[in-house]
């Protein structure tokens, strides 16, 4: 649980990050920068609801009448609340204070989530303003995860660890992966997730579609299965993903030769660039790391996706490891690492953790065996 | 489910609507219009995924490249795949072939529920561009069910029914809102539905709260509980509000005079409002019908919102029922019809159906009885 305190002193640092930034409003729609700043966790809807953090002033929350008795229970820190009637403008009512500041265009951000419909009537209400996505000004405090944040991550990890583990020790030969994927959300939600978001099972030739969703296909004794998934603990997501080879039972469909290798490549690579986050280490850095392990070993063409992401509440935020980001990691970032190898049409495997960046290296949050899974199913 | 020929007309259909709409292309994002034009049900994701539809050339779609194999199975028809590499700028991609007609300045749609932050990276990649809602093109063909939507709108419908039905027949009394609200969703998938998305349970003074969602209130006998639940069967919404009575057992705790006074103008509003939806008539008018017959009551100032939504891959969409929208109704549309009174800080009451527009006059998906529910519970 975020302490309240916590809410209001996000709010104090998106108004300085404002100031600082030359923003005059920063426009928060339904989402998970709602939720990080307020506590608040709106369904996303065509009527506009909206935060408007303007530094000098108090916040202001615009809501329509019928959800503010809602939005009075689930916020969870001390903003004035504005709602609307159904035949009401609600955009000129959010802007309605925003103001430039001396000898300036209105710079105005929005949260990255918003709905396009919403924000083309943000900016044919202001015409002249400057719009910039909110993660300019909001993206350094939420990538920092506090310590409550931090357990939150933990104890969505060690949840989908137990589902790797119990999956992995049940029956897999001769069901369809979408069945599968239905135990693992099942089992997602028993272990304490408030909610399961996805259960990638990909087995045989579908474990070469890294973000392959889960089919009609029934599974086969001798073939690999990769396992994705992921929920949320209040708000918080966990992301794990395990490579399993399914033998039937018979010691003959092992894995060859070949599976083995890139098996190993790929454990090596997540593991080195696993214990190579730290602060200072520019994200791309990291990708670099493993990358070059694959690449050495051969498959670098098959590893055709970036190492990972930022998680919080969001399954995917910043900071993402990928080339061309030069951010440099700090204390309290918090990501995915996830090398893959690939062969389209054939087999793939994939190993994927959280972790999280700390002062002195990093923290591994996950817990279940990193290897190879070779089960009987 | 909808047969894979309709993708192909929707496509067509929404090319020509954007042709005489003078729209030089349309840019769908993941969401419910990507699901309308081409069946695929995409994770919505900080990668760009783009269907972009040009007038006289042939559908793209553009996706990372590790989503190409789940798109390649996903998408129900026939449209280019474009991928982009974890470091190309697709944006750039997405918009390369698009090109303003003769003299004009580029006029291009985006989905309406896009994310700002890629519609704020097109707005840069084509600063000059006149940017409009995709919904301005493409309303005239979703609002218009076909014969296969409104087949799963009703069995949504059904669904929902039977659960309204087996809660109503259980215990309540002593359980918290959450409690049900939790039953609710395993209810609804347990009777077909793919996922529960909403299951208000608002008990005693929270059901004059109308988004209410459900809290650790306790429910008491003598006090009325408004249930407004729904999911979804292959992306067709189910939307049902039926109000309860909780006695506990006991005949003196029933309904007061007040209570059944409102919920008796309630009723009548709904009914009312459901029989004169026909082809024709201005949404705002079967808004006007309900209310009439509410404010007659002494009520009109606590019915605190609009009549009714429309139903479709999204949980509220266009039609709107609403003062100010003049839209005539036609064959086709499928809308909710949701009259309410709230008294605040005391009790609601509210009840709502799913009713589609036919040639000659409305049908109402729902099956279950609209009376107060006076149970035991």
């Amino acid at each position: 649980m975020i302490p309240p305190e916590r809410y209001a002193e996000r709010l104090a640092g998106l108004a300085a990050a404002a100031r600082s930034g030359g923003v005059d409003a920063v426009l928060v729609g339904v989402g998970p920068d709602l939720e990080y700043l307020t506590g608040y966790r709106a369904m996303p809807l065509e009527r506009l609801t909206m935060l408007v953090v303007t530094p000098g002033s108090a916040p202001v929350l615009v809501v329509p009448r019928l959800e503010r008795a809602a939005a009075e229970v689930e916020v969870r820190t001390d903003v004035t609340i504005d709602t609307w009637d159904e035949t009401d403008d609600p955009y000129a009512l959010a802007l309605r204070d925003v103001a430039a500041g001396p000898n300036e265009a209105l710079h105005l951000a929005v949260s990255d989530r918003l709905w396009a419909s919403h924000l083309l009537r943000l900016q044919a209400t202001r015409p002249a303003a400057r719009f910039v996505p909110a993660s300019t000004v909001l993206r350094g405090l939420r990538m920092i995860k506090d310590a409550d944040e931090i357990e939150l991550l933990r104890r969505a990890a060690h949840a989908a660890d137990r589902v790797v583990g119990q999956i992995a020790a049940g029956r897999l030969v001769g069901r369809t992966e979408a069945d599968v994927a239905r135990e693992v959300r099942e089992r997602l939600v028993a272990e304490g997730h408030e909610e399961a978001h996805f259960a990638i099972v990909g087995s045989g030739p579908n474990s070469a579609s890294p973000h392959h969703d889960a089919s009609d296909r029934v599974i086969q004794p001798g073939e690999p299965v990769v396992l994705d998934i992921g929920g949320t603990i209040e708000g918080y997501g966990s992301d794990i993903t395990r490579t399993l080879w399914v033998t039937g039972g018979d010691p003959a469909n092992g894995p060859d030769e070949e599976f083995r290798r890139l098996f190993e490549l790929v454990r090596e690579a997540q593991a080195e660039a696993s214990a190579a986050a730290r602060p200072g280490m520019p994200a791309e850095r990291v990708d670099r790391v493993a990358r070059g392990i694959i690449e050495a070993g051969g498959y670098g063409a098959q590893f055709i996706h970036r190492l990972g992401h930022g998680i919080g509440l969001e399954g995917h935020e910043e900071p993402y490891l990928v080339a061309g980001n030069d951010e440099p990691l700090a204390a309290g970032h918090a990501f995915s690492i996830e090398p893959g190898i690939y062969l389209e049409g054939r087999y793939g495997a994939r190993i994927e953790d959280i972790v999280v960046c700390g002062r002195d290296g990093p923290t591994v949050l996950n817990r279940a065996a990193r290897d190879l899974y070779v089960v009987d199913g």
